[in-house]
């Protein structure tokens, strides 16, 4: 702590970015975010006790107290065996002004802006994010993540253009990962309707990853933001991928999957909507494309819901949906229409016997369907007028 | 009851139906059956109370104890009215010498050949059956309702012959209605493996319905069974179709609707199948394909299960699916793995550093590594020796 405090690059830097804040904190914060890989427990709640700055002198001291401590916690003990390789001013000091370099901001738990929506990951929320563009958006709702397989398909694409296109034309943010096949397609559905978009990367928000998203990544800081909980100059890693996708699931109020393979991803990100109690969507497709079988699985395996349009997405966080299903059969109604000739003239007691019905509800209800001019009567007897759908 | 034991010819037809049974109370159930639409539940009640000739006796009689019973239960008194119209010799001889025309055999609830499972639709089950064929496939197992739309697209053909002619092959029984599209794709699939496969009409059996299945149907009578509830001579009508889908739903031990419109008369089957209990399997498809609109309703409203394949289908019943899902991921593994350089190498310390591993567990998990001959250690450092897929 005190080696951070006495680097005057590194105040400087932060001053530049923390005008207002208490310097000593915001350095601790981004110790840790240099420290820690994403979703460490163990720092997350020694953070939580004590404040960044605090955990980070206690975790460093050589004092009694600390050994106390370690003796008493294995995983405190452990933390430190991996800490401490890590422990660096001069990385803390790159973090910093790498981020200041692409005009990425700080953003730390508790500023107006930080998503409360990540608390929700406990302990293993981000110690921090950083963010190229407007952090505005990560508050900004309703928020839908809307994620599936970079190996999509025509289908899948089309379907992630339209439903991304649709909520973000209406003001949802949609949320994703900015990578090839969905994610993309519904990136740029967002912004081609001047909707707000967010970007959660793997690795540093100085990095275009992957590289032939440079620009749309541009374009997403430009009028979104395109976010990241570790440091600039981080490359992204398997395991860094998998981190990143509670963080997607996490920031929507749902998650949606449009197309998923078998071992997709996006069954990760799902998975961790599913263990958030976020409402999860997935979409249905041909049982034949194995771009729709993490879908399917999703709806087997993971209890998610069958969406199929942007009204049923909506849905998902509690938007009602019009209902279609009205379709109200009235038993003794459908055998008398069954048993009406259309051509030829029946009597009121052969249409009795014809529809099973007594002979007085057989009345009843030609009345009925008189007023509503569905059947006429003459003295030779009853006709069905309109004709409906049989079967 | 008198005036059917009077009539000679339908004394005589009956002997020849059933040489073995008591014929006062076959007369008896062919009379109700032709007195009464598919599922009423007043005439199972009496039947299922007083045995179908005693029922019958009561029903009709004229005295005192019929007419208190009548004051005492209203749903008997309406019944009378729509079964007296009804009441004909000519109706019930008919039924019988028209089933001995095209050989269809009667099939009586306590028949050894009754499916039992029938039953479960309580006072709504058939007063009888009527069966072309061979009645012993309604009581073999497994037996599966495979039904969907008539305007079915190639996708949804394709699947229906895949499933039925797969599971037909393996010996379960293939339940549909005969109908065009996917009802027929299923029917033909059963036939085409050598399957048995059972077709229950909502008009009579000495009527193909459709007109252009007759061929069909006739090939379902000579190596399975075409059955209805309603006796020959009668007209398939939107009712008697709703009627016949309770009987799809409960003889099959598990429904699948392969594909369905928003409104499709299948969904009214799955209805059925969801409310005796059965298991339910709805096949999902493009969103953008009307003809799968009613399985993802099915999904969505109906808790059906989703199936995609035959092993999924067999699942329905409770034969185990193999698991494919076993994708377990450690964590500490993945995070080493995505630090080891495969064409540089590094220390102990330096992995340490990237995957924010301690450096102890760090060093035993490539101890385990090598073991397996993922990494390849020289006194410069570690290496990774296989690639695998990142992301």
């Amino acid at each position: 702590m005190d080696a951070l405090r006495q680097d005057e690059a590194l105040v400087k830097a932060l001053r530049r970015a923390r005008p207002d804040d208490d310097i000593a904190e915001v350095a601790a914060r981004v110790a840790w975010n240099v420290l820690v890989e994403p979703g460490d427990a163990v720092a997350g709640a020694l953070i939580a006790e004590l404040g960044a700055e605090e955990a980070l002198r206690f975790a460093f001291a050589d004092d009694g107290g600390s050994l106390a401590y370690q003796r008493r916690s294995r995983a405190l003990r452990d933390a430190l065996g991996r800490w401490r390789p890590r422990a660096s001013v001069d990385a803390v000091r790159s973090a910093v002004t790498d981020a200041e370099h692409v005009a990425a901001t700080l953003l730390l738990p508790g500023d107006g802006l930080w998503p409360e929506s990540l608390d929700d990951l406990g302990h293993h929320a981000p110690t921090m994010l950083w963010v190229r563009g407007d952090a505005a958006v990560l508050t900004a709702s309703p928020r839908a993540s809307i994620v599936g397989a970079r190996a999509s398909s025509t289908y899948g694409e089309l379907l992630a253009s339209e439903f991304a296109g649709d909520l973000a034309a209406s003001g949802v943010v949609i949320v994703s990962g900015g990578a090839y096949g969905i994610d993309g397609a519904a990136h740029r559905a967002a912004l081609g309707v001047g909707g707000a978009t967010v970007a959660l990367l793997a690795g540093g928000v100085d990095r275009a990853y992957p590289q032939g998203h440079q620009e749309l990544l541009g374009a997403i800081a430009r009028s979104g933001a395109v976010v990241s909980e570790v440091p600039c100059g981080t490359a992204p890693s398997k395991w860094r991928f998998l981190s990143r996708n509670r963080l997607i699931a996490a920031l929507g109020q749902a998650t949606v999957v449009i197309e998923a393979g078998w071992r997709s991803g996006s069954l990760n990100t799902a998975g961790h909507a599913a263990s958030l109690g976020r409402p999860l969507g997935a979409v249905p497709g041909p049982v034949t494309s194995a771009a729709s079988a993490g879908c399917h699985r999703l709806l087997r395996e993971y209890d998610a819901r069958c969406v199929t349009t942007t009204a049923e997405i909506r849905e998902l966080w509690g938007e009602p949906v019009r209902d279609q299903s009205a379709n109200v059969t009235d038993p003794e109604l459908t055998r008398l229409l069954d048993a009406l000739p259309t051509r030829s003239r029946a009597s009121t007691q052969e249409l009795a016997r014809r529809s099973g019905l007594a002979p007085d509800k057989v009345t009843a209800l030609l009345g009925l369907l008189e007023v509503e001019s569905v059947v006429d009567r003459r003295d030779d007897g009853w006709r069905r007028i309109s004709t409906r759908d049989r079967g």
